[in-house]
């Protein structure tokens, strides 16, 4: 654990969070000793903690195996609920996956990641399982580029200068130079088109969903099959729909009642 | 706060984690005072636990509002990603859905509430929004009921000793006596309808997905606009493919990889 932090750091906190993020879904069962290696705490703390959850109804166990029960969700959903965007773009999700038969979603930018907040989907198209909650780096993804692009400059230096680019396929962007080549057409363009750089055989296509300000606060996406849908079928077809759906979410956005309107800058 | 917890007990664990859920639909967005009094602490002590989670990255801040930032996701992402059911559940869903054009789900039961592990929506029915972790009273819901009827005869009394029936509508199910008729009902038929019991408007039928012991574990359904869909035709029409899928997803659920097997009794 970092031991530079400021004097309001309440340590045990850090600590039962990251208990909780033990659990994943290589590790959807844990012993007392295995938790307390994940996190590098003692046994003793590791168990003041297991219990602690136990008690909370965050976790349950047999005596020996723990495991994280459902309430855990409620974290997560106090979250969402506060947030207008995925209510508001849900609806229009639903009908512009009715209407393409393609899997559609919604994220916004936390860090360098982009996080899913909303997701309407139709067929299994990649290898794992994206639910709400689920993220990936920017810079390989279509919501990742539209949300980059609509960076100020001044942030997406920052960004260009500390990000490394992984290539999860032999197309993924490879120097930050072309990725900012790529987030400047974007720019121009009002969409972003990636083309089997996260995953093979998966293109998508995004576009950006304004807030009054004008100000990107969130990219919507349609995702499809690269072997059902050349590019060019993609700019055809789906580009015009996904733009006009964006473009209301963001309106429908920008009304949304004052009560869950973000006072937060940027928010 | 409960000043009677056992000597394990973590208090500033609970105390932070009833920060995070300080903040829902009506409060996006909290001053600290507001926190304090939400959560009964200090200003001094809330002033710590908001720092400390913004410091993690789970809360962001202006410097006077705090709001909860897309990383909370994660703390749920880790029980969803820790079970085996919703990835296993979510391709049968999804075809069902395609079926039907009704929206379906899968539930599973966390004390005496329902709560929402994978979900396909078609059209928005409910007045309120259902994502993952949404969680209703077991009594006033198809799913709840197929997991109550599902409980060993112990488990079962105590549940009908302790709960409280609330009349959602004028349907709703109003005494004990009629509840525990309702649930043998569901345990000789194998599913439950239900008939604008939680929402006017609204009814729903669900199917018992089963581990390979035979013991109910989750709950798959269909939800229904009551205008478009009279009793009989939802037995005629969607029962036989509900029950159907239910079953698919219960039989691969039981070959799924023993990693991702439960170990844990019940579980």
């Amino acid at each position: 654990m970092d031991q530079s932090r400021e004097p309001h750091f309440v340590q045990s906190l850090e600590r039962g969070l990251a208990v909780i993020r033990a659990f994943d879904a290589d590790h959807p069962e844990l012993t007392l000793s295995e938790v307390a290696r994940a996190c590098d705490l003692t046994r003793a703390a590791a168990r003041r903690f297991l219990l602690t959850l136990v008690d909370l109804g965050y976790m349950r166990t047999d005596g020996r195996l723990f495991a994280l029960s459902p309430r855990v969700l409620e974290l997560g959903y106090a979250y969402l609920s506060s947030l207008t965007l995925p209510e508001v773009a849900e609806p229009h999700l639903e009908r512009l996956v009715a209407q393409v038969r393609e899997s559609s979603s919604v994220c916004v930018l936390d860090g360098d990641d982009v996080v899913y907040v909303a997701r309407v989907p139709t067929s299994r198209i990649m290898t794992v399982t994206i639910n709400v909650g689920t993220r990936f780096p920017a810079y390989a993804t279509s919501m990742g580029r539209v949300l980059l692009a609509g960076l100020p400059d001044e942030e997406l230096d920052k960004y260009l200068a500390r990000v490394k680019l992984v290539a999860f396929t032999a197309r993924t962007v490879g120097t930050t130079s072309a990725l900012r080549a790529e987030l400047m057409k974007v720019r121009g363009q009002g969409y972003a088109l990636v083309d089997q750089e996260l995953e093979e055989g998966l293109r998508s296509l995004a576009a950006p969903i304004r807030d009054r300000a004008g100000r990107v606060v969130a990219a919507m996406n349609i995702s499809v099959h690269a072997s059902r849908n050349t590019v060019d079928s993609m700019r055809r077809d789906l580009l015009p729909k996904l733009l006009e759906t964006a473009a209301k979410v963001s309106a429908d956005l920008q009304v949304a009642t004052p009560r869950r309107t973000s006072r937060l800058a940027g928010a």
